[in-house]
């Protein structure tokens, strides 16, 4: 009698390989257990061996940061509502769906994780900064090509990206309703009503 | 001829070892090298055997967090300016003050790190969370008893501390000047001008 051979033996594709890996990670943020998220664990999980882990990814770091960047744009989509307004609002209900769900809570605490915390690696926290923000950048790009007025990115990552981190970090949940759109008129002010308090905005 | 003894073998008073493993996992969190920050490496670096520091603290997450108290509680000390917007922008003045040098940077990047990532660990994210807001709430109790109206609590997490951890965690420096005071007008709206856009504040 044969028995299936184990799933480290067989081959897997790279996408394979990248797809597997990528549920290793989330599967051993999810664990209860609360398991060590160390390279040979994902591999081990990912039946994968480390050293494709390690060639393909270089780091733990960078291998959290692609799994947080992958799944963040599949979750956060980006709308194109016509308005700045309604761009901003969906971008924020996206977020919110997501950390009210155990899976988008760890990634956003992944993508703090995943920071490389020394002095030195100041670029790459600011590369991965970038490519988190990216979605911000299209939506300030529409909106100058619709000839709207879009608040500076520094206050977008103030008022809008900053609340939905911490609260994901700490698991404090959002208000029930009507959340994305405080934190949009926080931003832009109330429509109709006059302008939040600003510095730099032209 | 005589040298002097190992560190590792001074016997060191409780007050010795909480020091001392204090330093070691600020150290660590510095290094260059980007060390792993693990119980065993702690209790190294520091000179103390490591089952001291499973019996004293328990686990990695309640060290780095009594780490973080301790420090940030030191760093980010609580002024009674006799008025809310006084308190709560010295507040954030230290804050910022803190998150501009690298290991204020690093221990804010702690918190996040201390958080246990479980949906089970639910209670201990918000007990930690709860000491990392004492200074608010006593803010908000002085505000109380001097009869001023103080903004929810969530409101002030949203945007006076949501933002400084944001900028700690990507390394996103703050405004040269004003920040302080422009994220205290966010929240309480502008010196004799309109009220910032609120939800549930009476």
């Amino acid at each position: 009698m044969t028995s299936k051979p184990p799933t480290a033996r067989i081959r897997k594709s790279p996408e394979q390989v990248r797809s597997a890996v990528h549920q290793a990670v989330v599967d051993l943020l999810s664990d209860p257990g609360g398991a060590e998220l160390t390279i040979p664990a994902i591999a081990q999980r990912a039946g994968v061996n480390h050293t494709s882990v390690y060639r393909r990814w270089g780091s733990r770091e960078a291998l959290l940061a692609d799994v947080v960047t992958t799944r963040l744009e599949r979750d956060w989509p980006l709308k194109d509502t016509g308005s700045l307004r309604g761009d901003l609002t969906a971008w924020v209900e996206a977020g919110v769906a997501s950390i009210r769900t155990p899976e988008g809570r760890l990634l956003v605490r992944a993508v703090a994780l995943s920071m490389p915390g020394t002095a030195e690696a100041q670029g790459e926290r600011t590369q991965q900064f970038q490519r988190r923000i990216r979605a911000i950048e299209r939506i300030r790009e529409r909106a100058a090509a619709r000839g709207e007025d879009a608040p500076p990115l520094e206050e977008i990552l103030d008022q809008l990206i900053a609340p939905l981190y911490l609260r994901a970090i700490f698991g404090i949940d959002p208000p029930a309703s009507g959340y994305p759109e405080l934190l949009v008129d926080r931003l832009l002010g109330t429509p109709g009503g006059p302008s939040a308090p600003t510095v730099g905005r032209s």
